[in-house]
């Protein structure tokens, strides 16, 4: 278990998940701070801030949640309004690191500048496949929700096999949907032919698409562009993981009357539990990790 | 194809699923009569008979829903009030026969009294395997919703290895599920081990309850008694399948704290398209088959 004795972590915004978090940091023997967070549940051995500023004063490390903060700076999910600003930055302790699901690259430059590591969490393997699973089991439950007919013997395409992909691909599988995968690598497509599945090419999707009944989307660019979701039965359904603004073209498949949905952010809506779970297991290992390759003080 | 040429079906109730029944009775000769069953996309062939003795009027077969009719012969399922009366039945042609899911006692009595043949049709295995696919579907989404962590990785028992309880412990297995299957027979808890699930005699459930996550019921007895539900976890939940009155004390899961639900008739409410392509390509064949039966006229 990871010994973070010593150390002094700030958490901006979160919800059930992030007090599971403060309870795994406070038994691997850390100092936490937050704002932001649920008051109801908060380990007793937590500071719970009178303001973001107050919460960073001193603190090696920043965690901010899985979604991280929009464009401006402002903390996605959060009882009481952050926004990550230069001045909250600078009351922090030399070295320290910010830790978030997602950085954008305003938040990265000025981090830079402050001498602030920045890390990415969603980049980490381990703690991305465990998240989906959630993720997957929410898009499955969106697929039964959306559609009249079963998964079981329907034609199911995942796009891209990632982490992501080859969960949800899996458990469809599972279920005994016909699945088709598209990956762009030969590799991730062979891996798709062992599991079998049916493995595609994005250049096949056009001979593949008109005969699909859930479409799972999990690239983050624009994949199912008009012309292909117009190549759709209008039947289909499509369920698009990616973050924001997804991969699909949501106008067309609207004008088309495909019932489409974007669905971010998962597991925190279908399984706080278990990704509560997830990111008091993973996070801290994580944290320790960071910590480790600072120079000494 | 089954061959209903020169046959008079009666349909008395139902909802889409009849629908697509009729079009497949006509499809393969038969002339059709109905009541009680929605007006809206009924095929233009079919006779909406003004009440229900007139649809059955000179009727070679009457079919009634899967859910059949409560113990005073009311059609559970319908879009006006149908009582199935001995007068009713009187109309129907000499050798008719009665086609229900389920055919309640008095019911039986009263048509073997008129020469009138009844075949309860949940009790074909090819019915009830098809249909199982999405009663286990709707059960996987009950559970989902019902509870804040994941199916995979949870510890779930499926109670009664029967053709539901086979389908949903396999599609769970799908999901990475840890699953126990309870069954009365060994050659089933043979089948279970050979699948990779944990068999269980039901002998064994009182060890094995207290670190369930998910108990899903199939067996239409009192399984789940007092005792056992309070031996289970209070973050537990049951998902029971079996027709009502199910087998698990639900005052005492209520009691207890624990997400109880009795879920009956999933296949029309989660996958009304599916359920319905179930019916009208297997009810067909069992009607064909049990005119073959009948003495030449």
């Amino acid at each position: 278990m990871a010994n973070l004795h010593g150390r002094h972590i700030c958490l901006l915004g979160g919800d059930s998940r992030e007090l599971k978090l403060v309870c795994a940091l406070i038994d691997r023997g850390a100092r936490v701070s937050c704002y932001g967070v649920p008051k109801d549940g908060l380990h007793p051995e937590a500071i719970a801030a009178a303001n973001a500023k107050e919460a960073c004063r001193g603190a090696n490390a920043i965690v901010l949640p899985l979604s991280g903060t929009d464009s401006n700076g402002n903390v996605r999910v959060t009882s009481s309004p952050i926004c990550i600003t230069r001045e909250l930055l600078f009351v922090l302790s030399p070295n320290a690191i910010l830790f978030s699901g997602i950085v954008p690259r305003f938040l990265a430059t000025e981090c830079q500048s402050l001498g602030i590591r920045t890390v990415e969490t969603t980049a980490n393997d381990e703690l991305a496949i465990l998240n989906s699973i959630p993720s997957a089991e929410g898009a499955i439950l969106m697929a039964m929700q959306a559609t009249p007919f079963t998964i079981h013997n329907s034609n199911c395409l995942v796009l891209g096999l990632g982490r992501t992909g080859m969960t949800l691909a899996r458990m469809l599988h599972g279920l005994g949907a016909h699945v088709w995968a598209a990956a762009r690598k030969a590799e991730d497509r062979a891996r798709a032919f062992e599991m079998g599945l049916s493995p595609l090419s994005f250049a096949d999707l056009p001979s593949c698409l008109p005969q699909i009944d859930i479409a799972f989307n999990t690239v983050p660019a624009l994949v199912l562009d008009r012309s292909l979701v117009y190549s759709m039965k209008r039947t289909a359904a499509i369920i698009d993981l990616a973050s924001s603004p997804g991969g699909v073209d949501f106008i067309a498949a609207s004008e088309r009357g495909i019932h489409a949905e974007l669905a971010p952010g998962l597991p925190g809506k279908v399984a706080p539990v278990t990704a509560g779970q997830i990111i008091s297991k993973v996070l801290p290992e994580i944290i320790a990790a960071e910590f480790a390759k600072n120079k000494p003080d």
